[in-house]
């Protein structure tokens, strides 16, 4: 199963299934209900509409007040490639926020702010959280996450390294694209080592396995949960491995009329497009 | 004026104002029907119903997708008494993230995390964006601030300090209780100097005035548009001035039972009181 957000005729978000092919779409519930059950509406079969995809726009099928957790340096390898390769793995997870007007689907144009020499990709696995938790242990914790998703953590390096703190250039206008979720009962655990691959035109930057990661899903959420109750819809972006641009020599930045796919084992394939500073006004 | 977000049996959040002496609301639109034309319903008198405030519940005015931008490191003194100290004032603004689900209203009761020693208090000003801001100058980006609150940015400091990046210490529960928004027409410019103060249990711990700020809102805002775009409805906390609890000898935290209060010229008085973590699992 694979679920998206969508709009009929311009209306509210609604959640809904895709068909095998992608040619399909089956509405579940509208969003609000939808995260009220999510273990509920995955576990059985949809019981809303069949339209043709080309019939929907589609959209997050995220709440506009979910929390967007992001997981930064969740990789060695990625540690040692960037700014922070001098000071080792930090003994927590090193968390950062977007808001959800920084998401979009796969299929958007991701617009380069006019100060930025480029966008960077940051290919990863986006987890979702369908129940409460308060001062959870890391088992009620993994067990409170519904679903996955390919997650692609577009970066505007120049603004994330303008301070110490990096939530600014992790927030540009849709530059954080989320693929299909597919429910958690069919993903399985990601320390069995799913496959992270980021392309730039057909070029393979980014190639790693989750089991790499060092802080999992249920570590995390527990840890989060002992200084902030988790709610259902909110999300977990779990890092990205090694292969980002912004530390290559020479560096390698993402530009206007560029095409990124991030491909993970079981998610599928999240592609998006490049566009100018110009796309923001339209 | 002074506008606040209310439920009427339990319903949608819609703005209202508030009489003179805090008794009486008087409804002035639905919450997303106030942020499309936010200017507009500040330069009118509200038309809705008028119903006594002990029959309403207060919520926080704001749209749950609004992004909460807090500037930190923002006056000079405040630099000097914290963990940044050696490294002098920030060339640019140190931005970090809240979520709206960390935001409540005065009277609101604030959880200590269980494994906080207590929360720090953070007397500040909050600016309210009216317009959509893409690539603004710093005075396009002033003339699109439509008022400010008084806001206290309680902080779990053992957790904020966990790693390099602080969101996890902004996002407490019911840790960024906001005040009535007045206008900006009625507020002026802070760079006039509003004084800021906050106190414990009656005994003052900040005692600061606007103009001491590093960097201004419009310069803020300004500098913000041109990586993402802003939208009615999102918040800028403009930082705290000295006085923090955490940099005192010895180490000063909010404990159950304490009361805390913002106070800021024209912008009122905020009051909150701090319980046990036992209060998130209620």
């Amino acid at each position: 199963m694979r679920i998206a957000g969508i709009r009929r005729d311009g209306g509210a978000i609604e959640v809904a299934s895709l068909s095998e092919d992608g040619a399909q779409i089956t509405v579940v519930a509208g969003l609000e209900e939808f995260w009220t059950d999510a273990p509920g509406f995955l576990s059985r079969e949809p019981a809303g509409a069949t339209v043709p995809a080309t019939d929907v726009e589609f959209a997050p099928p995220v709440l506009p007040g979910a929390r967007v957790i992001c997981i930064g340096l969740n990789y060695l390898k990625h540690v040692a490639e960037g700014s922070f390769a001098g000071e080792g793995v930090p003994p927590y997870p090193t968390l950062f926020a977007r808001w959800t007007q920084s998401l979009t689907v796969g299929g958007a144009e991701v617009p380069v702010p006019s100060e930025e020499d480029g966008l960077d990709w940051e290919g990863e696995v986006m987890a979702y959280v369908g129940a409460p938790l308060v001062d959870a242990t890391p088992e009620e914790a993994l067990a409170a996450v519904v679903g996955y998703s390919a997650f692609n953590d577009l970066t505007c390096r120049r603004a994330q390294k303008l301070t110490s703190q990096w939530i600014l250039g992790k927030n540009g206008d849709r530059s954080g694209p989320l693929g299909p979720i597919v429910p958690a009962a069919e993903v399985g655990d990601l320390r069995d080592g799913l496959r992270v691959q980021t392309r730039v035109n057909g070029q393979t930057v980014q190639d790693a396995r989750t089991d790499e990661m060092v802080y999992t899903v249920g570590d995390t959420l527990a840890l989060i949960s002992r200084t902030f109750t988790l709610r259902p819809g909110d999300l977990l972006a779990t890092g990205t491995p090694a292969g980002v641009g912004y530390g290559r020599t020479p560096p390698w930045l993402l530009q206007p009329g560029d095409v990124v796919e991030v491909e993970v084992d079981r998610l599928g394939v999240l592609t998006n497009s490049i566009v100018a500073n110009d796309a923001r006004k339209a």
